[in-house]
């Protein structure tokens, strides 16, 4: 089994991939990740008020889009980027160029590893979508192309090629990613287990997707990390990284792609108010009761073989669906398709063209 | 979310539960295990020569089987039980009378967990045993009934409850679970880490059932817990769990009912022959690449609302299916008629009625 080298050129994939980070106030979080992430390039979207000035610490290469560069972007097809909500991060996926795309929240910080060590957590999810994923059955000894590891017996061989990895979904310690029922019920609870281990979702098998702590392979499923209608003016929030979780799988699945969860770990410092989470959960807590049997049911048609094809065609039975539930979905369905359209727009260009000066703000 | 209360009453389910060990040798293996297994009763299976004594270390509460009680108690019946395999050791599961069951290999010991304690794996069996699997979505945090661990945001609520848990599937530090051409690759690969976790394997995904450290609920899926035809007669080897597994997991599915994997480890202390094993297996390598697509296609009638109704007609489908792969299968298909006939014989009677003395022969 090909294990990964325990030394690496680095920084890895430095020209390959992108950060984006949602935020609405001043970046000093990256002052502890600098060590990590001071060679990559960053997308900040700014939230809400777009006079704001976000202060963005020196030495770091980014580029910073407000709401009014969101607007003049894409025009009419803006209205598919939530606005007051970190699902507004979408649009980095958008525009990024790249081939990889790591998000974090701004309350994330390094958290260290059971001997004490800082964890470089893009170094893991990076070493997460360059091996492959095993999908079709299970490893009982977790990632069997970690060093140290391989397929135990009874793994079938035809199986232990994998799948092509396109998302790495990372874990917190310290406050656990909870929803606001269990943040009321335990309002102490934090999380000091660290499991080490990565292992992949099983095909067939819907998780919630946190989008704290996320790599994704943007070539292979970035048409689908759309994270839906949330935030202001929306009746739900806290839901479109589990929205563009349940979308992603159900593709990948389609797809044959792989998806990995476990390491890395890092530091989520501060949970969120679980008063003003409820309000935005709860319509979110009884539509998932139809939402999650919706997707379980998903079956794309052969003809879906792209990640576009299969989006489109899931807007469809979102709108078919769930639209009965409530018209907040037809709107997402039609949202969908809007996302789709602004994708191909901005995405449509030949490799060898260099992006639009004019879509890419100067620092600022 | 109800945890496992931290100070239980010990031993725990002392007088639900069997341990049972096939074996050829003396069992001096179990003193290091003395303080965690001495409170259980011990159902030791004796593989091969019946004529060959087995010592047992002082103390211990057992009853022994060799081949010739094995003969006197299933009369033709016998047929289904593998001789000079440690497949015969689903015979201790057929002639236990209590709900558990806790099965271990003989050159298996107390592992340490990474603060250096004596790891209890049959507690940690029960615990799993004892508490949810949650088979129909997966948790990211893990085990979400272990205490400081809960389900995540986006776990659906209406799945919370989860599933009762059949089978608790754990690991082993040292030599891994690899088959011959792992380990002739690989002959120096031993397993070092301590994966912190228990985990669901969910539903509609098969895994690579070990037998060597292995618990499971008698009452919900012993009937289904039988190790096939292996060893000496046999065609193939070292295929007894992975059977096991796969007919267990599908009948789980069907009957939604949960398995579970990860903890607990113990120390597996000697890799067999690389070479015997090659020999024992090689037919099972290329078989297993028509078994898997098998499994994975099962779909059990509604009727079929017992493990035994399920096993019967899984008998069949093996027969019908893998029949005409090679004539072993319908001699195992046959063969697995034959276990369920003998569970149902030996587990027909009243709960209350004593066990027959004459299916229990006396330590020696």
């Amino acid at each position: 089994m090909a294990s990964y080298p325990s030394t690496q050129v680095s920084p890895p994939l430095k020209d390959e991939l992108d950060i984006v980070i949602p935020t609405i106030r001043n970046l000093n979080f990256l002052e502890q990740w600098r060590p990590f992430f001071q060679p990559y390039h960053l997308i900040i979207v700014q939230d809400g008020d777009p006079t704001k000035t976000i202060q963005v610490p020196e030495g770091f290469d980014y580029e910073l889009y407000n709401r009014n560069d969101v607007n003049r972007i894409l025009g009419p097809k803006a209205s598919c980027i939530s606005f007051k909500d970190s699902a507004c991060r979408c649009f980095g996926f958008l525009v990024s160029k790249k081939k990889y795309i790591f998000t974090i929240d701004d309350d994330c910080f390094v958290a260290k590893d059971p001997s004490g060590h800082d964890i470089n957590a893009l170094a893991q999810h990076i070493r997460n979508l360059l091996t492959p994923s095993t999908p079709f059955f299970f490893n009982t000894l977790y990632d069997p192309f970690r060093e140290g590891a391989d397929f135990v017996r009874g793994y079938p061989f035809s199986f232990r090629e994998g799948a092509p990895t396109a998302i790495s979904h990372g874990l917190w310690l310290n406050i656990p990613d909870y929803d606001a029922p269990t943040q009321l019920v335990k309002p102490l609870e934090r999380n000091t287990r660290y499991v080490d281990a990565v292992m992949t979702i099983p095909k067939g098998t819907l998780f919630p997707m946190c989008g704290m702590n996320l790599g994704f392979n943007r070539e292979l499923i970035g048409p689908a990390m759309y994270f839906g209608l949330m935030g202001d003016g929306q009746p739900i929030g806290r839901y479109d990284d589990m929205w563009a979780g349940w979308c992603c799988k159900v593709i990948c699945d389609h797809l044959s792609l792989g998806v990995k969860t476990g390491l890395p770990y890092l530091w989520h410092s501060k949970a969120s108010n679980p008063f003003v989470n409820l309000k935005k959960e709860y319509k979110g807590i009884y539509w998932q009761e139809e939402i999650i049997p919706f997707f379980q049911a998903v079956v794309l048609p052969r003809e879906c073989t792209t990640v576009q094809k299969c989006y489109t065609e899931l807007s469809k039975m979102v709108k078919e669906k769930l639209g009965p539930v409530d018209p907040y979905f037809s709107k997402l369905a039609d949202e969908m398709v809007t996302w789709i359209e602004a994708w191909d727009e901005l995405n449509a260009a030949p490799k060898a063209e260099p992006s639009k000066e004019s879509s890419k703000p100067k620092p600022k």
